[in-house]
């Protein structure tokens, strides 16, 4: 084994973050650690915790945190940030709430910003999954923020997704409409000494058990409150269930084999990103965008045109 | 010209509806079609309404229809509904609140559901767009619920884009995070009456001088109720000054011509993914995906394996 590998397995913090920034790279060198560190994968618990902007997710995972430290287990941590298609920042404080913890040597915090790369985000993250998780950390937390296509994504990354709500936020309506319980093993209701808990409560159960569940799974509604530590405990039990779930059933190696399929869908979209910038900065190109411009021609159909150039012949 | 075409610009609903049915089969009948449709578009002002669930959006653009109406203008609606990839499901309600101006002639309804096609809802709104357009419709509004991916889509859809917004609802955050500040040509503060109403407007106005305007744009923000009908004669002023604007400083051919290579993107990417499908679906693929299994290759050297098969060598 070589000597980064070794460092990497006692989870040295420095090796750590160089083998994520070198795999961010995904050159020669890259892929050839990436297959180094595949055999040792696959032992961490990986779990994805979604929901709305000030759901109290970071507070959430700054006290599971604790929980799992008391019990000997060693976490990583990456927070991604969703960033603007535009503007490429991205909002900070919900990280520096975590820092505490940044100093024990069972935890590892990485934050992550989505540079708006197709597929950027997903497989950037997978990457420093697995470097987590060939570092031998037990649980590996991924926490993202907002409703959207990212959090769909997380679904890809993760083997158990927890979905964070707070009461009187219209979430129940977010919920229905993006897609969010299609996704969600466990529902943690947040804040729950606020007034509406009971009802969001009730009314995430009432959809549960309209729709039946999720496969042979039923998703658990959680009452928590970060403020008073209440339902930490329950949480965490709740996340080794549906881990035993996934591997009783089998559910975990199907998962596991639909996360390739979708990482090299990924990865292949990446690449005819690439090809369709560089056709599209052609000088041909431009004499068709004119042709577009006059109304000579549909998009339709210059794509077309450009499909034979891009695509290799169907004749096979 | 044909004689459909001819129906379509009387506004004839049936034709209306027929013309977008028949553009949606996307064959030859439907780009013949479209070729005919272009050269009768580009007069009518697209405007692009968002904003998360339970905004008011519908009611806002029920006030606005009436108010337009009164003026002798002519509208057309396209309502998207986000729909979960997973259950392909949409929620309806908001459609039905709108459905009083059904009877109108000026007015034109649809409703359209993203069938989780790549591309679908931008793609297929836009062809709507162009059937309104043709059809002879003054101004076509088009409504998506919720912050995410197809909200950012509007843009390359709509000409102005109209943000709406609520008191109360985290909704600033969703803002700053979501990407939809650099979306966004018209701020409207709904519910303007409940409190925490001026407070969100100080804080829209905030940021929008922090942030020096969209271009040479600067954004207003106006405040409305819906209830109380107030608001909507500012909302309009100032939906007509954002149109004169980009007429005057050129930004409106600059906007179409980029919606116009978006398009061409997307249409590529469409053919793309049938054929990522059809090779994917190929025998020779499930020997590799064994492979990936065993983790005898990664997901970015199978990825590279394909897309050997499925470009068109560079060395042109």
């Amino acid at each position: 084994m070589e000597d980064w590998l070794m460092l990497l397995r006692q989870k040295d913090k420095r090796t750590i973050a160089q083998a994520i920034t070198k795999l961010e790279n995904r050159d020669e060198e890259a892929k050839s650690m990436l297959k180094e560190l595949l055999p040792c994968t696959g032992k961490a618990q990986v779990i994805g915790i979604t929901g709305s902007p000030g759901a109290g997710k970071s507070t959430l995972i700054g006290s599971l945190l604790v929980h799992l430290r008391k019990k000997g287990l060693t976490v990583g941590v990456l927070a991604i940030d969703p960033t603007s298609p535009f503007s490429g920042g991205a909002i900070l404080g919900d990280r520096i709430r975590m820092n505490r913890h940044a100093m024990d040597e069972g935890i590892y915090l990485r934050s992550m910003a989505n540079r708006g790369k197709v597929g950027g985000i997903s497989i950037h993250t997978k990457d420093c999954v697995r470097v987590l998780d060939a570092a031998g950390f037990d649980v590996i937390l991924i926490e993202t923020v907002g409703v959207g296509q990212s959090e769909l994504s997380i679904m890809h990354l993760a083997d158990t997704v927890c979905v964070v709500l707070h009461p009187g936020a219209g979430d129940m309506i977010q919920v229905t409409k993006a897609g969010v319980m299609e996704i969600a093993d466990v529902y943690v209701v947040n804040k729950a000494d606020q007034a509406g808990a009971t009802r969001l409560i009730a009314e995430i159960e009432d959809m549960l058990e309209l729709s039946g569940g999720k496969g042979a799974w039923m998703p658990s509604v959680i009452a928590a409150s970060s403020q008073q530590n209440q339902g930490i405990t329950d949480l965490w039990e709740c996340l080794q269930k549906h881990d035993q779930y996934l591997k009783q059933t089998g559910e975990w190696e199907k998962q596991r084999l639909a996360q390739l399929y979708q990482e090299v869908e990924e990865e292949l979209l990446l690449l005819y990103e690439q090809r369709r910038k560089t056709l599209m900065q052609k000088e041909s190109f431009k004499g068709l965008v004119s042709q577009l411009d006059r109304g000579e021609t549909t998009p339709q159909e210059l794509a077309e045109m450009l499909a034979k150039q891009l695509f290799a012949s169907e004749s096979e």
